[in-house]
């Protein structure tokens, strides 16, 4: 059983921070994991979650928990509200799984009306950088000139052109369109359960990220048609409805708080996933790929 | 219905070759797709994968196939061939399911002795680069000086140490191991499942690769114990056996052969990845990440 241990070890964000120099060559220091890093943290160093911004998918086996980012895609975000708010999505289906890609949901057979929403939108692929928060990673990236996280989101910039955009990490989600640019706007969506995905970026909308329940998504039957959508109805995964949380009363919601990715906690946890120096790992690339890093969410327990 | 079709080709390797220079600014040549360009491709741009070094992994609902990496872990792959001759295997289990991380398999209850098989070896986390094939993507690397592939499994050097290893990609396959560099060996192994945990390269002995079947493994339910292991053993799935092909006759085998990475087809189709310009694709990075290109592997005709 103990071998099991060490490989267990390895997924955790065990913490060593480069500025605690090793007193010996020989023996680095090894600093706080990621749970003490995070138990140590000043509230002010998290946000609460906002619930106009936050939607429940809810499904057979659980909440996905989503949060939008209308500071990438205000107009996708206003219209995937729109559309939860006319019960859009309560015919919706899980219509395709594919295997290290996405997961994507519809309403296939357009029982309820978009109501206030529309079924396109013009394309909100990128924004200008200036306004955008932006605390960048200093590594490498094999897509982007530079890369890092806007206000919890994983994000991408290029100074020269001025423009900024959300980044295809897992839990992202987009919004599906056909091949004109603008052919997209929400009332179509899929989560990323793979290896990131870049190519995609800048090629679709990303509209929000799932903060919860991932899981219920990534580890749904693959389907067996072409690019893995399923090939019978029956085998379709209903959707009870995405509900906005801020309809819900505040007893009904879940209340949870991100780490601001401008914090100082932030910046140690970073830090530790980049120079990992503990009883485990013996090498450190001394780098951090920005989809490698899980902004942590947790329950915001003073609401 | 007509929306679904856009995303739906995002994943596909749609191919547009750099070389060919659009004629017009406005209209850049759409170039063939990969299946074009392997369908396209000389039987010689292909190597039948070695039974010697295969390994089948039997689960409930079907069979993975691994394709062992001897060039770079020859011990640890003598010493699972060993262990699946000594039957092993044949009480392991799925024993952890680590959403976006790890599948990971090993004999919990220990019923099989190990046979000629060994419980630790020392670590093969990197070896030489000389002497080992490598044919280098040009992008940038969040975590390597250098990235590529040798023969047909994604890898990494360091030109300045002289030293080469595996990279930690969708379906890499490596042995699970305790604080001791040199306590695993390959009696208790896992899968990536996740998107790339480039953290681990050269900290874990890689030693092949899923060729066939890994949505078997990441479909599976996860875990809900600390590191997504199974709380109760009842949950674990049973392996059947694993057994190396060249050990079945050769009607029972599943043929296999993997385009080589050194062909001009392979070259053709991360160009494809790297420079899309297609009816779907707005935006090319002009770079490709090595764990987003997937080596293709068919069926074996001739065989």
């Amino acid at each position: 059983m103990s071998r099991w241990f060490a490989l267990a070890l390895a997924p955790l964000m065990i913490a060593a921070c480069s500025q605690a120099q090793p007193s010996s060559p020989a023996k680095p220091t090894p600093t706080p994991s990621a749970s003490d890093i995070l138990a140590g943290s000043p509230a002010s160093d998290w946000r609460p979650i906002d619930p106009e911004n936050t939607v429940y998918l809810d499904l057979p086996k659980g909440r996905v928990i989503i949060e939008l980012a209308p500071a990438f895609a205000p107009n996708h975000v206003a219209n995937i509200k729109a559309l939860a708010r006319a019960h859009y999505f309560d015919h919706a289906f899980v219509v395709r799984v594919q295997d290290n890609y996405v997961v994507q949901w519809s309403q296939p057979d357009s029982k309820t009306p978009l109501g206030a929403g529309k079924a396109t939108l013009p394309a909100e692929f990128d924004r200008p950088a200036a306004g955008a928060p932006f605390d960048p990673l200093p590594d490498p990236d094999t897509y982007a000139p530079q890369v890092g996280f806007s206000d919890g989101f994983p994000a991408a910039r290029d100074p020269g052109a001025g423009r900024a955009w959300l980044t295809h990490c897992y839990g992202m989600v987009g919004a599906g369109r056909d091949n004109d640019a603008d052919s997209g706007g929400g009332a179509e969506l899929y989560a990323v359960i793979g290896n990131a995905p870049r190519p995609l970026d800048r090629n679709v909308t990303l509209v929000g990220r799932v903060v919860q329940g991932i899981e219920l998504m990534s580890a749904m039957p693959r389907g067996t048609g072409d690019l893995g959508f399923y090939e019978h109805p029956e085998q379709r995964i209903p959707i009870a409805a995405i509900t906005v949380a801020a309809d819900l009363p505040p007893a009904q919601r879940v209340a949870l708080e991100s780490l601001r990715t401008d914090s100082a906690t932030f910046a140690r946890l970073v830090d530790a996933r980049r120079n990992r120096h503990d009883a485990w790992y013996k090498y450190a690339s001394g780098h951090v790929d920005v989809c490698n890093v899980k902004v942590p969410v947790r329950a915001h327990a003073a609401r």
